[in-house]
């Protein structure tokens, strides 16, 4: 059905398809869309109706449709109804019902057909026909005629079996109503995995009844019980994502050892881990003991998490605690064990075994690809460059994409989105299968509760777009459009990564009026990849507040783009007067804004922090200006001048309280094209 | 204990005392406050220490605190402790425990002292104690040393035992977290009663064992189980607060007559009502039936809410099906009853007997107030004018005040503030301990989910002080200027009263981009009162959407409040350069503005409707733009020109959308400034 299906398609570039008209703000953008003529009116008396096979799931996905669209075009809770589908406006049909424990691979193809006087969702499955109703969700528009829905024909189908997201709930524990708001903005891009990161060195998050000392002394008491873990698979379940948990070891599980220091390597006590970083304490792979808790262990959490992937983490072990247990030593000696690798790889074994004998597929991080390792194990690769997934996949290995979508290295979505987990590396098409997919990755050292949706979101979409969409679909402008549109409605959904921005910034004020010290942060971003540590005057810990401008910024900072782009408009002589006077009251802006941001420079120590920041900004835009200028007036600038200004830039351009001026590069342009060619 | 303890109170205006200071953003404002040197900084190592009596609830609170203060410093999960008293920074102390069902009067005073090595909440209950760290809460400022309270002395104890919000769930349904977050709003303003407004026309809210029809056929499946009735009592019970359910009676009724048409006086069948206003069905006063029904669905009701209070309605009884029943007439007759206000007296007094006899005190709307009513009957006023619980203590009945404190009239926070439910009227000590109080009303007929925080807040913290403070707080710009912060610190509670305003906006505007909606939507009110029924094109009922401009924008308009102040300023001579260029700017921005606003205008129909609220703001800014220059020139401006600038005021004063420009009356003054004296 779905090979059938698939060669009906007609793949468009849907951007240019639709120019004509209000653009479509559809993300992930679907395999292929044709435009019709006219609309079809969403007024209070919109109805649905389900036709096909009976499947409680669809029935509470259409009541689930409801209560969104109510939301989003703030109708109330009396109107749109579910109807008998022969008088429905919107018409659900799936063949057949979704599996019980959903699958990798399970069929999530639909089609959508929108005329003025009605739509029809086809789908082979359930799975396809809750895809179909969140793209139905995402045309939406608001026209002059009411809320209403454009004409369209849309087939559509995911390029990756396997699109994930994964929490990190470890090094900040993630309260189950923020992991919920979560999963409905993963449902709504049409992801399909959470991965949820459940044990680290600084907490071990679940219930264990068979080890209550896991979380007993593991946890701050910061745990989901098995309860809360039903509950959470439920409510994925209810929108077509598995959950997929980790417990990550042999390292990363000091939080183990201080109610089980038997598993360790080294002596104890153990005490949850506070720091940041990659530490020692490590479990003995030697011990027989250890194979015995571990069998009980993930007996135990296979029968909680029902689905048939089980991570086992297996990343970053130092083998330190190794080197220094004689017994350890002696053990690698007589089983002809030379290194760290090999003594990991005889443990993932091992493992593996203990995983397949409880009915789950292995997963791990890319350390567990080693000699021996059966290859039915998913391997999820996070260190190469080189679209990573290829590696395993020509080992023979299924692979996951994790390395281009770490969202805690602050990226901006372009670069995420331009990363992909085949990109041009040649592969068997037999090779390409193996290549599941990919996951964004949401390490929790720097995200709170508060932060965290800021963190992953609208970013995430744009991900989801890339394990989505045919690998065509790569315009960076039409993405950064679409996922702004997205951004605003993902807020409907309950996630606050755009509404916490301001409340941040006024408990950093202290103040209501943030304007000036709003300038200064719409245009700066957190420093990428691992500098926050770097540039840290004291370290972080799990103690350290996460409050601070840094906190409260935007990953990326949409003004500076603009700018940037609106810099390079005027440098190639294609910017109109508009443009160019936006780019000057931008910089007139930023000149004058240090003065008026000193007084709460004063008076709190939050802003203080960034005082020499709000300098920069002031001396970057007058060399911005003093540019603007000499361009205006089609003047070179004497190479003095020049000189000048490119160090101040440089000095501006360095962080500061671990943020980056954005907007440097643009004005850093401004002033070399001064010189003029 | 409390007599003699606010017989040592020195009373202060406060905002004077710490005039030196930053201001303190309490609100409500303490009984007394003397501030001290110095500040008591917060670090991640805060700690709390409860001593005194043994409650769980104090423990709870203590916990609540630190979930609170970590949520209002962004600081994280692991920080801010409970620990042994004599190691805390902060310690609480209380006298004895609370009531284990909370009373009307039951004491709140506690005291405060702050120093720059640790802090003391004392109160004679946890119930004041639980007061004491809510003050505590709102003291928190940012400075240059940390997050820091300053160095102060507070004693405190509420002017008025009974400070409610009554939430009308009947017109629009509220969930239970919607409820909650209101809850949490409620205990950090300091008000102590939730009164429920269950049943109305338009739905009946509660699940009824005994006549479960109540809920399955007049309510539309929107009603609250027990167990979720019993949860929110314990949910409100943790803060402090009262939960007094109303069943409106023997009026207001529809919705009960859906399942059990014989309770009415009028042939059924009976549906839900769907539109707004006042109806004709009502209770069969007459008939042994309906108080036998009332008996035992009172009796059921008074098990599951254990406040002693019992609210039974009682308000806007048109009569007509009383006059339309022949046999109605002739129970009349026979008992010598003339008009229906006195057939409603024998109502309320059966109903009277029926609440007391289950362990209740009957409260109703002021119309209960009718001869031979009992006189521990508690009178809700909300017709009339005169301070009106003075009205009832004067006939020696215990009053509230509700009217005055209607939310859903978007009068500004200052008409709500500045009317006291006593005033001027000289009542005898005896009468003034007879008002009990207040309720702001929050009436259901225009709010959703979405947009009910807006409706509330932040101007109930403002009617909280009325009921809370001494009644000689009354500085208005101290009013406003505390409120705005509190509205900050209260959205981290999970109120959504300030963000939920750019998503709205967004959907209305169909875009990212609502900088020109937003400078329109800044400067408008929804006309206040009942006017906007009055001008509805379209009568409004239960199915039509709240997502129009008058949905999105605040009751009241901060940047029209401030620039009438400008204005003002202005006239009287005594605005500075930098406000002289502040209200020009706003001009200017006003009399562009419209111009920007077209394209949206012509995509989305709900911009559309205001845009000759659009043209009429342009054309009212350029009018006082003109008068500006004359004004800055010091001429006196043509008679002529005068006349016609008025009549385009005039016009642009007009309700336009249900909708009002604000700035218009300072404009106007502009305007007439020309003439010179």
């Amino acid at each position: 059905m779905r090979d059938l299906f698939s060669s009906l398609l007609l793949l468009f570039v849907p951007v240019l398809v639709v120019q004509a008209q209000k653009p479509l703000n559809l993300m992930p953008m679907p395999a292929s869309i044709q435009v019709g003529s006219g609309q079809l009116v969403i007024n209070p008396s919109f109805s649905i109706g389900i036709d096909g096979a009976q499947d409680p799931r669809l029935q509470q996905n259409a009541q689930m449709f409801i209560r969104a669209l109510r939301a989003q075009l703030g109708f109330t809770s009396l109107d749109l109804k579910m109807v008998d589908s022969a008088h429905a406006a919107l018409v659900v049909h799936a063949d057949q019902p979704g599996k019980a424990v959903q699958e990798l691979g399970e069929d999530e193809t639909y089609s959508l057909e929108v005329t003025p006087s009605g739509a029809k969702i086809n789908a082979p499955t359930t799975l396809g026909a809750m895809r179909g109703l969140e793209t139905f969700l995402q045309l939406v528009q608001v026209t002059p005629e009411g809320f209403a829905i454009p004409a369209v024909t849309i087939r559509d189908q995911p390029r990756f079996p396997w699109r994930g997201l994964m929490i990190d709930v470890s090094r900040h524990f993630m309260p189950l109503d923020v992991l919920k708001r979560n999963l409905d903005g993963m449902a709504a891009v049409k992801l399909n995995v959470f991965h949820w990161h459940l044990s680290d060195d600084q907490g071990f998050r679940v219930e264990s009844k068979k080890f209550p000392k896991l979380q007993e002394l593991g946890s701050d008491g910061q745990y989901y019980t098995q309860a809360e873990v039903r509950e959470l698979i439920a409510y994925a379940h209810d929108r077509g994502i598995r959950v997929v948990p980790e417990f990550d070891m042999p390292g990363h599980t000091t939080a183990w050892f201080v109610g089980y220091p038997e598993l360790a390597s080294g002596l104890g006590p153990y005490q949850i881990e506070r720091k940041w970083g990659i530490f020692d304490p490590v479990m003995d792979p030697t011990e027989e003991e250890t194979y015995k808790f571990l069998d009980k262990f993930i007996g135990e959490m296979a029968q909680v998490f029902p689905d048939q992937y089980f991570h086992i983490g297996g990343d970053e072990v130092n083998g330190k605690q190794w080197d220094a247990n004689p017994r350890i030593q002696a053990f690698k000696q007589s089983h002809g064990i030379k290194t760290k690798q090999e003594l990991q790889a005889y443990f993932s074994r091992r493992v593996q075994k203990i995983v397949s004998k409880h009915g789950k597929i292995m997963l791990g991080w890319d350390e567990v690809l080693q000699p021996g390792i059966p290859n039915d194990v998913v391997v999820q690769t996070w260190r190469d460059e080189t679209p990573s997934p290829t590696i395993a996949a020509k080992q023979g290995f299924r692979a996951l994409a994790a390395y281009g979508y770490y969202l805690d290295l602050n990226w901006p979505a372009a670069r995420h989105y331009l990363y992909d987990p085949i990109g041009t590396v040649s592969l068997t098409p037999e090779q390409t299968k193996l290549v599941l997919g990919g996951e964004a990755c949401m390490w929790a050292e720097y995200v709170s509760p508060d932060t965290i949706a800021s963190r992953i979101w609208p970013r995430m979409a744009a991900i989801a777009e890339r394990f989505w969409s045919p690998a065509s679909v790569t315009d960076v402008n039409s993405m950064y459009q679409r996922m702004g549109a997205i951004s605003g409605w993902l807020e409907w959904l309950g996630l606050n990564h755009n509404s916490e921005y301001r409340p941040m910034l006024q408990r950093i004020a202290g103040s209501d009026d943030v304007s000036a010290l709003r300038v200064l942060a719409d245009v700066v971003e957190p420093v990428q990849d691992y500098l926050r540590e770097e540039y840290a005057p004291v370290p972080a810990t799990s103690f350290t507040p996460i409050d601070r401008v840094i906190d409260a910024v935007r990953p990326e900072s949409e003004t500076a783009r603009e700018f940037n782009q609106m810099a390079d408009a005027i440098i190639a002589g294609r910017a109109s007067a508009d443009v160019q006077a936006q780019v000057r009251n931008l910089l007139i802006t930023w000149r004058d804004n240090d003065a008026k941001l000193r007084t709460l420079g004063s008076q709190s120590f939050l802003v203080q922090e960034v005082m020499p920041l709000s300098a920069s900004l002031s001396q970057a835009a007058n060399a911005g200006l003093q540019a603007l200028d000499y361009l205006e007036r089609r003047e070179h600038a004497p190479d003095e001048w020049r000189t000048q200004q490119i160090a101040v830039l440089a000095d501006a351009g360095q962080q500061k309280a671990q943020l980056l001026l954005m907007a440097v590069p643009g004005i850093e342009k401004l002033v070399e094209a001064t010189a003029g060619r």
